[in-house]
């Protein structure tokens, strides 16, 4: 296991230097050698003398409960790569190349049709994948299944279902109440002093330095060779200032969950992340719940007018409020803590149907034009703001996207739990004290790695499964101050 | 080959980063991802049914000129890995990682006493593997060959022997003679300004930034994950100007020359560079032939000075004077043209006795520093600045000092040629006009990757195999200009 360990590590350097610091000309070779290390670790995984080994031990009584722990979630992943035929892992791998490439040119083109006939083959595969995988109810279970273990349309249908409500209503609300002044953040804002306190913030929500570092690329993002080595990256945009300092947070908190996973367990699945779910309620917890926390901007603001003195004149209530602007928009990476569900929502619908069959591919952008007029309001006047805005797809990744509301949803959960732990949090954070929330974190998410399911681990550490209310509560809470609306 | 050729530069990758930008405690990880893509990528290689498959290729009829040479090469590099067991193979590697680690600590207390044991270990090991390769007239000519395919005692001998005495007689010329100035080299230069110019001499020279790229790392390195993807490294002292801007172009020559590599060889011997020596010939024609004269630091003179008005009153021949002062001295690394050969030949004697079995490792510090006295005239203070400077035998690596000087003599027989070939090669440099070098270079060096010997080399593209004679006109020109001497 910890052979192919490294070479996924390895493959993983070559994907960070790929984003960060790849020269131009390096893209063609770069490819084949990442695509070659993919190979070899698939290889040495479904080794069928692998899998014996694994029933073996999975049957025996030799292992310690972690150990058996450990060769139990390897078997299940085992099993699953034995599911598929290694012509359709072919077909796929074409597939997905083609699709992305596609995109890539519809986005220029500024035109679903040029996507459509390469992402109607993607999807026409990802339904032979559901079949191969295997589903009680729903064809789109065993693809959630894939980025979420134990997420179904059952489970997810109620979810939304039951957020969807609550949400509009206080969007609406909100857009009757005077929207805050966020005019500021739009200034000029050097590179070089953001660059410098973006790092200051990671060493204040306890990045360690000495097993990781931040470089920049073009979209943020996160990955590790070793708990001991995390890279997070960032952009910097010298007309926002917003933009760096709550992605360096959100990313700094995935970098924390991956520092923090056991050392020990290096290329095995307790030393691994628990879900995509629980990863991205990392990044949550510390960007929105902690970072866009009044008690935290009131912290940091000493700093960065050091860094910003043209921030003179803002006090830190009227950061706070602006960093909390509710304004329904296109484009879900750039869109609030409140109606960036409505834009997962969209998403779920449509690969629900997709995949369910009742949703045929060339009428993607029209159905995605009417939710977004339904549920935000807006009108998207072309595809590239629209249906062709997300990677995901052309990249065959069906089933994601609902891991990012489930991550708020969890960030909320725990959340709530740390505030019963700790009834003066809101002091500690105001006096830029971490510690308890570190050491909750390390005990009840971390120390895990994967040996729980994340409904397990909510369960578990909160003391019930994910319930909305906590989010709700808390998002109930953030907008009533910003917006001065009563409960 | 390809995916041997994938593996090989993802561990290169590994390497670069881990000398770039690891953060400290990734080491530990990052040392055995490396170990392991090394181990799958030599597994890869020494295939019994690859063997098989060489070798009836290599004796079949179906192959074009330049494909049979590509199969050629590699079974003579699969017949010789052949010729190691296993068992050797780890105990070499147990024996060099003790090795460094005991050279680590013997500078760290400045005794070589703390490296003896596992050096004896090393050598022991050597020896062994000398005879395994097999050799015709001494053993060191076996380890000699790994680093310089064809070079011999017998050869290196007579070249040494050769140089000893007009080098020494041409040293103490220069040293009746008045030094140069050079004590406006180790003023106060900005590191952000010194990081510009060295990327401006890159440029200058050639060196394509879409293909490649410079960091900084502690000790100055290239490497390349392609042809089109070269990583040069430098390092930055603020108190000394030229040891940034010789050492950018020292590395840049080698750049340049991946860079070169045909592109459509990846992976095959042809796209490999040709040896040690012709490597090393690239760096120092930049680095020395090129980079010391006084035409290009005449035609740099303007930039420099823009980066640096502390030079505003030192004029060109005063830089050239200075960087090309001669001053025998304990450090190799620091050393100038001349003296260089000599530090090359000290670590050349002592390992052809050590592998030979005529000198005791208890013996190294004792002989090290009488032949310092004899070649140099310079008493060592201590094992730390003497026999315990280098890094090459606490890695196993004897045999690969002598191509270091080889390179000088390459490079001033092949700029000898470049010379005849363009008569005006020296209004070209003083123009910052390169495209004749880089023309020559690339039709009788680059393209030719492997395909040559070193010696087979030099003699298709100067006429002649390597003499001494170029060499020496190019030093004792070069110094009779710098001290006035007449020649």
């Amino acid at each position: 296991m910890r052979r192919i360990a490294d070479i996924k590590y390895a493959s993983a350097v070559l994907q960070w230097d790929q984003e960060t610091y790849l020269p131009p000309m390096g893209a063609a070779f770069r490819g084949r050698q990442i695509a070659t290390l993919s190979e070899i670790g698939h290889e040495l995984f479904v080794k069928p003398s692998f899998g014996q080994l694994l029933r073996t031990l999975a049957e025996g009584n030799d292992l310690t409960g972690a150990e058996l722990r450990n060769v139990q979630l390897t078997l299940e992943d085992y099993s699953k790569l034995e599911k598929y035929p290694s012509s359709f892992v072919r077909k796929m791998s074409e597939a997905t190349s083609a699709a992305y490439h596609a995109w890539i040119e519809a986005r220029r083109e500024n035109s679903f049709k040029v996507f459509e006939n390469k992402l109607e083959a993607l999807v026409s595969l990802k339904k032979e994948e559901a079949q191969l995988l295997g589903f009680e109810n729903h064809p789109y279970d065993a693809l959630l299944n894939e980025f979420e273990k134990g997420a179904t349309v059952a489970w997810l249908d109620g979810l939304f279902n039951d957020l969807k409500q609550p949400l509009g209503s206080l969007l609406s609300q909100i857009l009757d109440r005077p929207a805050p002044e966020d005019g500021f953040l739009k200034q000029y804002f050097d590179k070089d002093a953001q660059w410098q306190l973006g790092l200051e913030l990671l060493k204040i929500i306890g990045f360690n330095f000495k097993a990781g570092r931040q470089d920049i690329s073009e979209h943020p993002f996160t990955t590790n060779f070793s708990a001991q080595d995390v890279r997070v990256t960032t952009r910097i945009d010298e007309h926002d200032f917003a933009s760096m300092v709550w992605s360096c947070l959100h990313e700094g908190g995935h970098g924390l969950y991956e520092q923090g996973l056991p050392v020990d367990q290096y290329g095995l699945p307790r030393g691994e992340f628990c879900s995509l779910g629980i990863h991205e309620s990392q990044s949550r917890l510390w960007e929105n719940c902690v970072g866009r926390s009044e008690s935290f901007i009131k912290y940091i603001m000493p700093l960065v007018k050091q860094y910003f003195p043209q921030l003179e004149n803002i006090n830190s209530h009227g950061l706070f409020a602006a960093v909390n602007k509710v304004q329904p928009s296109l484009i879900r990476t750039e869109s609030d803590e409140l109606t960036y569900h409505f834009h997962v929502m969209i998403r779920y619908e449509i690969e629900k149907k997709l995949i369910g069959g009742s949703l045929p591919v060339r009428e993607i952008p029209e159905y995605w034009n009417s939710l977004y007029q339904e549920l935000l309001g807006v009108a998207v006047p072309d595809d590239k703001s629209g249906c062709l805005q997300d990677i995901h797809w052309s990249h065959g990744s069906f089933g994601y996207f609902p891991t990012y509301t489930l991550g708020s949803l969890y960030a909320a959960q725990f959340y709530d739990s740390i505030g019963k732990s700790y009834p003066d949090l809101d002091q500690k954070i105001g006096a830029g004290n971490f510690g308890s929330i570190h050491q909750w974190l390390q005990s009840n998410v971390y120390q895990y790695g994967r040996n729980f399911t994340s409904g397990e681990l909510c369960n578990k550490v909160t003391g019930s499964p994910l319930q909305l209310e906590y989010f709700q509560r808390y998002i109930t809470e953030k907008y009533s101050h910003v917006y001065q609306m009563p409960i």
